[in-house]
């Protein structure tokens, strides 16, 4: 086995918990947080999957608003133009997981970055609201590609980033259809299932289930 | 505007009910029925976009199977060999909904398809099944492709069989994502939104929005 060079994170659902956002859909429609929430990134990820599937590409600040706009409508929920905003913006503050911080700095001596389907800006404010500057070496967002995870276009994005032969690049997910993606494309791949969910479907098997990105430090030292 | 010289349509959803196997599944998993009819769809579905762009096609049998399989194991439900071969055979049997055949035999004079996800067997079945056996000149299945609506290669195909231009083809589908496609790709799109939800997010404007496919009937007329 190729020893392993760096490892790339995907960032929302792994890095960033997307929905650290209930609080805030929460004071907005009293009750309904959680399910906004689900339903809000239900819709998000379904629409990179078809608009990459249709060749139609919009960037993931857009994508995320239709989402957001969408999910309320199917629920019935009013969404002012003032709101959306704050829910948009709230986006761009989301919270890392509990142990990122800490993991990060541990794993301080191999090359990290971030492999997301968030574009540039987004990338760049979350990192930085999360006080992650120093903690990559590469943001590299899908918005180079115009098409989204799990497209092997996206994948290649990191091989080219990062100078190094896919099968020693670990990839670092949450998200099982991009563990499935980043496996089929030939990365060493870490499915963090932090909430047990069953991953199949996809005739993928991840190298490694981890239950927080801390296992990762154990994992790389071996 | 080009004359309309056929009708496409999609099965599962628009011509025949997926979630007719309520019936059968509540008798499995008692009280569950509508839950896991709706899960098993919206995982099948997923599979088909997430194994197109991962460019991982299995054909629609093995996705649904899988779905069905994923489905019952994320609700921790069991599901016996036995009992899963059952439910798949239900899948050959689906109904079509209460106005089909009644719309269909009226619009005899226009040639008339059916262009599915899924796989030739599994259409000829449940056409078959359900007594629509002279209804379609051409069942046409995107197994020939290997990529899943909607994908422009699947929507091509309709084209090549019905030897008409993508603008004089009326493509007609419950699947809001499927019309986003088939719009995108070129058809004249009919919505058939019997349930009346909301339909956005992918930047699409049917041609027309019907409430049953008995709508076509005045449509084709003018």
């Amino acid at each position: 086995m190729k020893s392993l060079k760096c490892l790339v994170f995907d960032a929302y659902g792994t890095v960033f918990d997307v929905h650290s956002i209930v609080a805030a859909l929460d004071r907005i429609f009293p009750g309904q947080g959680p399910e906004v929430s689900q339903a809000w990134r239900t819709r998000q990820l379904e629409y990179t999957w078809l608009r990459s599937l249709m060749d139609r590409y919009e960037d993931f600040w857009k994508v995320t608003e239709s989402a957001i706009v969408a999910t309320c409508n199917a629920m019935k929920l009013p969404l002012e133009a003032k709101t959306r905003a704050e829910l948009m913006k709230a986006y761009l503050s989301l919270k890392p997981f509990p142990e990122v911080k800490q993991t990060l700095s541990t794993l301080s001596k191999i090359p990290k970055a971030i492999l997301s389907n968030g574009n540039p800006k987004m990338l760049g404010d979350v990192v930085k609201n999360a006080g992650l500057e120093g903690a990559f070496s590469h943001l590299i967002s899908v918005d180079e590609v115009k098409i989204y995870k799990p497209s092997p276009a996206a994948y290649q994005l990191a091989v080219k980033t990062m100078g190094a032969n896919a099968e020693s690049i670990g990839f670092v997910s949450s998200n099982f259809f991009d563990v499935a993606g980043a496996k089929v494309f030939g990365f060493r791949t870490y499915w963090v299932n932090r909430s047990n969910v069953s991953g199949e479907g996809l005739g993928v098997t991840p190298d490694a289930i981890l239950k927080s990105l801390s296992d990762l430090i154990e994992l790389v030292k071996s």
